[in-house]
């Protein structure tokens, strides 16, 4: 009998309970010993509930039992959930967390503190929902050198630039439509400015590099700008437009970044729509590898979690190695990396035509039937900084976005 | 320092020598631990080769160093395969393998030896190559009920069928042209007929229901019988033709197939071309997942290996659960799948389309601009048993192909 603890009975914890009640006998046949929820913390009660007589207001409670080997922390956010992970570890107890704030946060020093202890602190729900892609970096791809990491890794944005595209609709609308649905939170902040996407790039990107890529030196940039006239152009380039989220080794330079990108219709990622994700991997042996599924909603991120109180079971007594040290990976800034473009300008194109090529070069142009007033194109490749200095010479530029060339 | 011998110098072998030497110090810092290549075995000798000095024709010298930790094992086929690797897990060393053939053969019983003796068999690289698809399976999809694994699984056999495709070319000339780019072997039997997918497909759905899935009980059809005239009509369906094996649970039996299948055009699979794999996972909870990859070659593969590697000695003394249990799981026949099938027929389908009509309903006729003395049709969905009892009453059946409706 392996007794575990839910810190936070909201969406995932409540989660974490329904499936490790429903699969009861095949997740103990999976761990070879049985999984008990002893405990649930949440500062609410919840009279009638299954949850009712395990409830528990006091962390110490937890803390104090010895019986309790592995802890459940999925509160979210970094305070408490910080101070009652590092007790968790230093009292030799494992941790698993779907807490992608507190892993980007405080990754290396509670890994750290884990192998001090012989325990483990597993964090495969913080990336990717239901996608396995923690445990795979960390012990399926350690053989090869991980040159490059691409994905769309967040499902709400994802949603919301997929309805925009095959609605017409305009970002507050589609935004309000998730929010109803409950793809989105009521406060979308995380989500659509990139924060999200750029805490699960840090994570992943450290167990790729195997150094701390610190998220807040992540370039971001989130899709609140973007337009239905944006998407309209992109379709007449047989392209949609993804929030993707990167990290790529180049020449020994690290680069980083989420941003808005145009992708072709032959991009693997073109088709992963809705709450979907997908995370591409290229090795310098193995080539590409992707990952797909669904990114987010309750039980397939109980699920994650859940597989990882399996693991934790399995290896009790014993540290599982994960290669993140705490040392600083220094990332090369976005602005030396090279790129095509795509710009969309006010005016008549006959008018602007010249002075683009005089700037840019071979620009190649479009126009759209709904936008009389206005045209756009896409530069040849150049690094960023560049760019941004070529486009302060063009009049009239509404916007731009880049290209991405895979 | 972790011993480590290479029973095998081959293409893999060779592969896994090439990935330590190369990758060396990113490999040891995943480990935590130095790894050291102390014996190669091989019949053959290599003057002047790498190995030279660390090659031995005896596995008893391996077997005799209680320094040799974890032994690689990459020489293919059951014998002396089995006998090697048995007496290594008895001996307490833990064993990597790539042999398909030995786990599927095997697997159970060498799992057993390896708790019983608190080493470890890890066999990732046996199924899809360089894709994490074993791990994934045994320690990150173990909180959900797994309902079906559909994929494609053989590299050579889709390399046949994309070309076909692409050149308009009968299987003959496919397969020549693979055989002369090294992705078709001299002997291609166990590629072409299946079998080798049927040894994958086994080796999966131990790992997903728990239980021993036994290669032989599972029903295996191979492409030589695919022509170009059968890909005429798939493309002109705007489907592609896919070898596809599957396995799955509905109302608690159990099915498990490997068979040509058109797809259409929207199905995930469509677009997995050339000598790439991809698996499909559907989890009671879930959802759909995804993993692709390149599903062979030399270091896609030496490198799942050597992850194992990494991982076994990360776990020196200690074993990783795997719930694969020697019990056999009973498979329900194909005969009783429900599905819609695709037949050509000779003749004029003026003269044949009441007849087909009143044997199967609802047909829908396809005609190919290439051939005016014959025409096909699709079945509505109907069990296999009594599909082949009506096909048995048209009258010039060429030929019939499963439909994948996903």
């Amino acid at each position: 009998m392996i007794d575990i603890a839910v810190l936070g009975y909201g969406t995932v914890g409540s989660g974490v309970v329904e499936v490790i009640d429903k699969n009861n006998s095949s997740i103990n046949e999976r761990t070879g010993d049985q999984i008990r929820i002893r405990y649930v913390l949440d500062l609410r009660d919840f009279p009638g509930d299954r949850v009712e007589e395990i409830l528990v207001h006091d962390f110490d409670i937890i803390l104090n039992d010895p019986d309790v080997k592995i802890v459940v922390e999925v509160m979210g956010g970094v305070e408490p959930a910080y101070t009652f992970v590092k007790k968790s570890l230093l009292s030799g107890k494992s941790v698993c967390t779907s807490n992608k704030e507190l892993v980007a946060a405080h990754g290396p020093e509670l890994i750290e503190i884990a192998k001090k202890n012989s325990v483990n602190f597993l964090f495969e729900a913080s990336v990717g929902g239901s996608i396995p892609i923690v445990r795979p970096l960390n012990s399926s791809l350690t053989a090869d050198r991980i040159l490059e990491i691409r994905g769309i890794l967040n499902g709400t944005t994802n949603y919301i630039l997929t309805q925009m595209a095959d609605e017409g609709w305009e970002f507050d609308k589609a935004l309000s439509t998730a929010q109803q649905l409950g793809y989105a939170e009521r406060n979308p902040e995380a989500d659509i400015e990139g924060y999200d996407a750029c805490r699960k790039i840090a994570i992943l990107s450290s167990l790729a590099f195997g150094k701390s890529v610190n998220y807040e030196d992540i370039y971001t940039e989130g899709i609140s700008k973007i337009t239905a006239r944006d998407i309209q152009y992109a379709e007449k380039m047989k392209c949609a437009i993804k929030l993707l989220a990167s990290s790529t080794c180049e020449d020994g330079k690290y680069y980083a970044m989420v941003a808005p990108f145009i992708v072709k219709a032959s991009h693997p990622l073109y088709s992963v729509n809705g709450v979907f994700n997908a995370i591409f991997i290229r090795g310098s042996e193995i080539g590409d590898v992707m990952f797909y599924g669904s990114g987010a909603g309750k039980l397939p991120t109980a699920c994650a979690v859940v597989a990882d109180v399996v693991d934790a079971a399995r290896h009790i007594g014993k540290h599982i190695r994960v290669a993140w040290s705490a040392e600083k990976l220094e990332l090369t800034g976005v602005k030396s990396a090279t790129r095509r473009f795509f710009v969309r300008v006010s005016g008549k194109r006959v008018e602007c035509e010249e002075k683009i090529r005089s700037v840019f070069g071979d620009a190649e142009f479009i126009e759209t039937d709904e936008a009389a007033d206005e045209f756009g194109f896409v530069t040849p490749p150049l690094p960023e900084s560049s760019f941004d200095e070529k486009l302060n010479s063009i009049p009239g530029v509404i916007g731009s976005i880049r290209f991405e060339e895979k």
